[in-house]
């Protein structure tokens, strides 16, 4: 086991998302390196912010959070589920669940490849040695290897742990449901515990929502999800846990070395938020996504790069067009160029098989509009 | 190396408070088995939010905090120190930098005993040995012994890990000139990393504050803080590191590991805070601390506690008059007979050698008022 998330390494991982921002800023690039998404909810966030500023306090709230905001989160899910423990964000979600997963025994996580590129620090973290099992993405779409998976969660048994993030981030690969029900029937059969991302749950453009409580019925189950991306709001940093009551303890016990409990005042804005946005302006906000996704992958498949195409999620992969030479950094070769600013994913694989880069269209509308036009001057410019 | 902070033991340590909070209310005891402060700056944390909340944005923000936050914090500090790096809550820079210096090969952490009782758990979470040196409670105020300190440090060399809380949670302990110029020696001789929990910065009533300039001079010193004490605002979740560029680099990826920025809004309203809050204040809510650790101390002495006279923090520790039983949960009995609730310490011990419980004065003064006069009529009642 080793704690190491701080080496060179990770230090890398983390910091190619500043250092992209950054370049995107210093050539006034379209960032599409990031999801800065579109405003949609910051009226309704600063509407509950100063509704709930006076009745708010400054003191410790439950670590668990605040009753208000565990029952608003239970709501966004089939009855009957554990109740949520909210954290300080998904990632600090996941943090929490595997250092709990660490001390019932388990030591390895398995996930899908390319994976997000937080996701071996966690481990590390936790102590957890990792093992992937990769997307296929020679097609025009993702696709996942059921059989491989099999194969790769078998030897685990009870010490394994399996992260699946769905809607997936960077392919956009959204499991069907026969592919959910095989995944119960790999957790009845070999006891491992399954971990879901569930952070970009409501962006699906094609394939079914996660079946919460037959996956919950195998008593191996964490749901981890947060405001972050279906309501706009990364920077507040609230997240949830939804886990059977043995782990939901220990996960909060770590939370509690952590950053302890999520402020009040937040808490009490995210329960107004959850109750006004609903359902309806949920999949309207996933229709604009999906309009979002299709115009770049458009204007990408017309310059000439190979991309896949993402049922959900934020992000379009794309390989650059093999007509003419990159540099080592194909992503800032395509900055410079182009003046669009994707995010290279060399930290997303264990070898990258190809010069894989992730635009984000959890943009504007006008941004995508605007980074289709540049990438398509550029393509005609080349082309003359 | 072991991550286990989420088993049965740290369980209890963590679920103490909830316990005894419950337990208090349940009995309509006056709580002050936690900090529960007098609401000192309530009105101008909602004045500043409410300034703030139309100019915030609700994206990511700087991993090591917004530039306006980080420099408000710099101004707590002597000119010269390193630039801080901003965490959501002091517990969470001290894992942050625990998990960096286990990067960088400490394998051991040392503190005074009786010891915060998150400390353990979170050198679980570095995967870091612990070692203890007892400060000395047989006087009446407490004391510390710099040989027995040097001699554990030694074997140490630069695999250890100082992690030193001046004021002292629990025994409000406040190192003196000579102990801080022997502690800077003991980094130079012996090459240890010197943490400083400085949550309790603005709390002394005798004795210096920690020399800033010299401990980072080693530079091999960190010193943790946050806005939980000194601006009344444990529930923000607002905390910050100083510590050298290399370390700071790592702890801020360990950061964005798990809760990985701070929210745009309380940061802006934090730097509010601390300009408004100024130093005049700080003094004045001190006095304020002071004159209720008195007012607590002598009903306890007067109730027939055998109490040790805190220097600085928000809290005194005591041991129940021997003139009658206590059952195995003294505090338990204690709020029972009573109305007053304070903390077992059990959970502050290796192996606690009396049955410490722990006051709180960072309450109102009404409440040390009523704490006082419940302690004086259970002594009477049982004199009579």
């Amino acid at each position: 086991m080793s704690t190491s998330i701080t080496t060179e390494p990770d230090s890398q991982v983390v910091g190619i998302y500043q250092r992209m921002t950054a370049l995107a800023a210093e050539h006034s690039a379209v960032n599409l390196s990031q999801g800065i998404p579109e405003p949609v909810y910051d009226a309704e966030w600063r509407a509950a912010l100063a509704a709930e500023v006076c009745l708010a306090h400054f003191q410790y709230t439950p670590s668990a959070g605040t009753p208000g905001l565990r029952e608003s989160v239970a709501s966004l899910y089939t009855d009957g589920l554990p109740a949520p423990v909210i954290t300080s964000g998904c990632t600090e979600s996941l943090a929490a669940v595997l250092l709990g997963l660490a001390d019932e025994g388990c030591d390895t996580v398995l996930w899908l490849e390319p994976f997000y590129s937080y996701y071996p620090g966690l481990a590390r973290l936790a102590g957890m040695d990792t093992r992937s099992v990769p997307i296929d993405l020679t097609g025009t779409a993702p696709r996942l290897d059921m059989d491989r998976l099999a194969e790769e969660l078998a030897p685990l048994g009870r010490r394994g742990v399996l992260l699946l993030n769905s809607p997936h981030n960077p392919t956009g690969l959204v499991l069907r449901r026969h592919e959910w029900a095989a995944v119960c029937e790999l957790v009845d059969l070999h006891g491992f515990h399954l971990v879901i991302d569930d952070v970009y749950r409501d962006f699906r453009y094609d394939g079914p929502a996660a079946p919460y409580a037959a996956l919950m019925e195998t008593g191996r189950t964490t749901v981890a999800g947060g405001v972050s991306k279906s309501y706009a709001a990364a920077g507040l940093r609230l997240g949830w846990l939804l886990t059977p009551d043995r782990l939901a303890r220990r996960a909060e016990t770590a939370h509690m070395h952590l950053s302890n409990c999520a402020p009040d005042l937040l808490q009490r804005a995210a329960v107004r938020l959850l109750a006004e946005v609903d359902s309806m302006r949920l999949t309207h906000t996933a229709q604009s996504y999906r309009r979002k996704r299709d115009h770049l992958l458009a204007a990408l498949t017309d310059s000439g790069f190979t991309a896949s195409v993402p049922d959900g999620g934020h992000f379009v992969m794309a390989v650059p067009p093999a007509d003419r030479p990159w540099g080592p950094e194909p992503a800032v070769d395509l900055l410079r160029n182009t003046g669009v600013c994707a995010l290279p994913l060399d930290h997303f694989f264990t070898r990258p098989d190809a010069p894989w880069l992730r635009f984000s269209f959890g943009v504007s509308a006008g941004q995508v509009e605007e980074a289709a036009q540049r990438l398509r001057r550029a393509r005609t410019a080349r082309n003359a």
